[in-house]
Parts: C-alpha cells; sequence; structure tokens
C-alpha cells in the first residue's frame, strides 16, 4: 500500500529533508540511503528501510518491486511521489530512483563481540566523510567487523559518507568512543592496536599481525596524538618512494587492511 | 616587488577565478593549486607558478617566503591581496594562505620514457576527481612515473583533484590518449599492462609482475569495457570477503600498486 505525497510543503518531506542535515539526523535517528545498488547491499545485509521512497515517474525497476515488498514486510511505509520531491529530499538534480530511511545504528563498545571478525577499523577525528565511507567500504571488502570511531569524527551516517561506502555501512558495526574508553575496553581481551604513522620506521610488512587487529588511522592532516600513538602495540608506515610523505587515509588504512588479509589467507 | 590588488573588479581577479572552471582552465592553459603545503610540494618537485597569490593580512609564513623569492626567480609575478579576495578566488570561506597559478603540464604518450619508473597508472573514464587525485598521490608513493588517461576522465587539474593529489601532480607525468592510441603506443615497447576487473578470479597476489607495470583502472560504476579488458596481459581481482563486490576505485588501484613495489622490493 503505498502513500502518494505530491506536494512539497508536505510536513514528511521537510522531515526527511532535514535527514541530510546532521542535527536533523540526531533529532530523528534515522539517516538517509539513496540508490538502488546502496538500498540493495542493506537488503541483502537484513536492512530493510522505514520509509521507502520512490519515484512515480520512473519505470518500476524488479528490484524495487523487492525493496517495496520488503519495506512492507518490515512494517516500513512506502511513498511514490513525483521525481522533483525526490530531487528536492535528496539535495540533487539528478536523484537516485530510490531512497531509503533507517534508524541509526551505533554499537556501544560493549556490545561488540571482538572474536566474530579479524580485523576492525580505528578512526580518530576523520574528517572527510569519503574517507569515512571508503574505509567502510574496504571494511566489508577485507572482512573486517566495523569501525570504532574515535573523538569528534565526521558522521558516518551523512549522506557522502553512506554513499561513498556504498552500502558497507549496513555491514558494518560503527560505535564511537572516547580514547581512554577505547583503550579501557580493548585491554579487557586479545587485540593487536596498530597505528599507521610517520613516526616510526617500521615497514608494514614486517609485523606478523595477530587477529583481532585493530588499525588505527588518525586526522587526515595531523595524524595520530603521540600520546595515543604511544598506546599502540605496533606503529607501521607504508614505504614512500616519491616526494610525499602520506598517503590519503582510506588508501593508507586499505593497504594495511589488504597486507593482515593477505598474512591471514596465507596462513 | 609585490603587486597589490585591493578590488573585487579587478580584471587578474576574475581571469584567476575563471581557472576554477574546466572551460577557464582550457583557455588560459594554466591553473589554480591551493595552500602552503601543496605549493611547497611543487616546489620541492621543481614548479614555481606563474602568479603566486597571499594574504596582506595572514602573517608572513617562513614558506610563503621561500615562494615568494621562488616565483620571482623563475619570473613569475607575486600579487598581495585582502583576504576576501583569496576567498573569492578560491571559492571556499576559509582559503589556504597562498595560491597558486601554473601551466597546465600533459606529456604526449611519445614523450613517455617508460623505462624511467616501474609503475605507471591509466585510468578510463574516471569520473571522480577526488579518486583521480588519490591516484597521483599513491603513484608518488609507489614510484611511479605519471598517469595516463584514457577517454573521458574527470579534469586532473581541477581544484578539487590537485588537492586531492596533494602536490603529487606536480610529480606525476600527465597524458591523455583514446584506447586505440594508448595501446599502439603501449605495444611498440615492454609494458605489461594489468586491469582490475571483476570479470576474473585471477588473485591479485598471484602474478609475478613485470616492470614496466601499466595498472588500469576503469569507471568507477562500470568498470572496464570488454573490449579493453581483452587487450590486457592481466585480469586481477582483489580478494572481497564480505557482502559488496568491489573496492573504491584509486582505493583498489593503491592496493594493486603496493603489491607490485612490495614484490618488486623484495626481487
Amino acid at each position: 500500500m503505498f502513500r502518494e505525497i505530491t506536494g512539497f510543503s508536505n510536513p514528511l518531506v521537510k522531515r526527511v529533508r532535514s535527514l541530510r542535515d546532521k542535527k536533523g539526523r540526531r533529532e530523528e535517528g534515522l539517516f538517509l540511503a539513496e540508490g538502488l545498488r546502496i538500498l540493495t547491499e542493506a537488503l541483502d545485509a537484513g536492512r530493510a528501510p522505514d520509509m521507502l521512497w520512490f519515484s512515480s515517474e520512473s519505470a518500476r525497476h524488479p528490484l524495487v518491486e523487492t525493496l517495496v515488498a520488503a519495506t512492507e514486510a518490515h512494517g516500513g511505509e512506502v511513498f511514490v511521489t513525483p521525481r522533483d520531491i525526490l530531487s528536492k529530499i535528496s539535495g540533487k538534480d539528478n536523484p537516485g530512483a530510490v531512497i531509503g530511511i533507517y534508524p541509526e545504528h551505533w554499537t556501544p563498545l560493549a556490545d561488540i563481540d571482538r572474536s566474530t571478525a579479524p580485523i576492525w577499523m580505528v578512526a580518530e577525528r576523520l574528517r572527510d566523510p569519503g574517507n569515512l565511507g571508503t574505509i567502510l567500504r574496504t571494511g566489508d571488502a577485507v572482512g573486517a567487523g566495523g569501525l570504532i570511531l574515535i573523538d569528534d569524527c565526521t558522521d558516518p551516517f551523512s549522506v557522502e559518507a553512506v554513499r561513498a561506502s556504498m552500502g558497507a555501512l549496513f555491514t558494518q558495526s560503527i560505535s564511537k568512543a572516547s580514547w581512554p574508553e577505547f583503550i579501557a575496553w580493548l585491554r579487557q581481551g586479545p587485540g593487536q592496536l596498530v597505528g599507521t604513522s610517520l613516526n616510526t620506521d617500521n615497514d608494514y610488512q614486517d609485523p606478523a599481525y595477530a587477529p583481532p587487529v585493530f588499525l588505527l588511522v588518525g586526522n587526515e592532516s595531523q595524524g595520530l596524538p603521540e600520546a595515543y600513538e604511544a598506546d599502540c602495540d605496533l606503529l607501521v608506515k607504508m614505504p614512500m618512494m616519491g616526494k610525499a610523505d602520506s598517503l590519503n587515509a582510506a588508501v593508507a588504512t586499505s593497504v594495511m587492511a589488504y597486507e593482515v588479509l593477505n598474512q591471514l589467507r596465507r596462513r
């Protein structure tokens, strides 16, 4: 059963649109994901939207039908609306065929079962939503369990981060903690904390990584605080053959993550 | 000798500002780079700007002095201007301390000496300027020689690509070619063309890479055309342990590039 929304002034349009801003997301506890590919990935990960919006003018893709059925089975609401309202919600001239609204999922540290995955991502004051989403995407690819955000990171539920994650936001747990909270939790069990840093000569291929490995990446321009580096079990760096001294934060994390995965699959 | 520019309506401000658009860049053959870090990287790579702009209100950083001296020695012009004009040029509320204007550097394929580097990057219809800049940045890090753009890629001299490259744009050669031009040039000499693709079961760690290796990455959403894959010497893929079937294009290229570098440094 679809509800048809035809007016820009409909309060629901305004409410959904507010999810593009962090303030709106925090007030509602909801976020917005866009596009057939990402919503289908979410569904594959067992997540149907609370609200599904699609355009009344687009041809009805079979994947849209699947999403509609899943949304209804999950007790969610389905809205059909003109393309220009979809545009208004998504903030893009050319919106995706579908928009889904989901509850934000924050996993308390205490609820993480570290034994369920060999790799966990940890990001500290990460600023760029594209980097955050890309780290989630790589996390999914290497079989990581989730991402732990330290201190003030960019919002993982922003439209940009969700888009860059290409659906991995739905397969990865998302947690946040202060550094002392994180370290206290980490040291309650097994876990090798590995920081990528410029302040070391340790080649990232030299250590034998011992899962669960927690891969820590710092702020894009400042790297990790010294005190945090001191808490790491290992600091490593990638060889840098050129003029530059560092890699993009998501690239560095991904190169590290594949090194750990490659070691594990050789054992 | 500085020229002081105080008026928004100064034609030079308008001209420099036009470099934020592709049309303006192509007309002038110039591009714009911003921030002390990137301009200093450029200088380290032997490139002084044709024009250097800095704010009359900022404290004069020693690196600014170095840039001023280098610009003058190179025969370039130095402009000092109020911060709000710098803002207008850069299009950011909070512009970097300096803006440099450089001639675009396109290297004809015929001028590339493939023997000078073990790795070369090749991108096909890459759409995202952040990905393009990040691939340049990784290219610098792994000791690649340059980037060859195939078909219609995003502009490597856009403000976003330059920023994401973090200065690597100045250390890497930039070329463009159609696919037939590229293949004809490639086959005139040694060179292993390696495509990352979903259409193969070849693990990316299995082959022994033979430099010069040309790492080919396709369009973000469509990957490589089949005909281009057929021209490759090797197609490889990274293991994907999760729900998603692909990595971010810049990440995939970077993970590949580090694999090649790691093999070479073990030899």
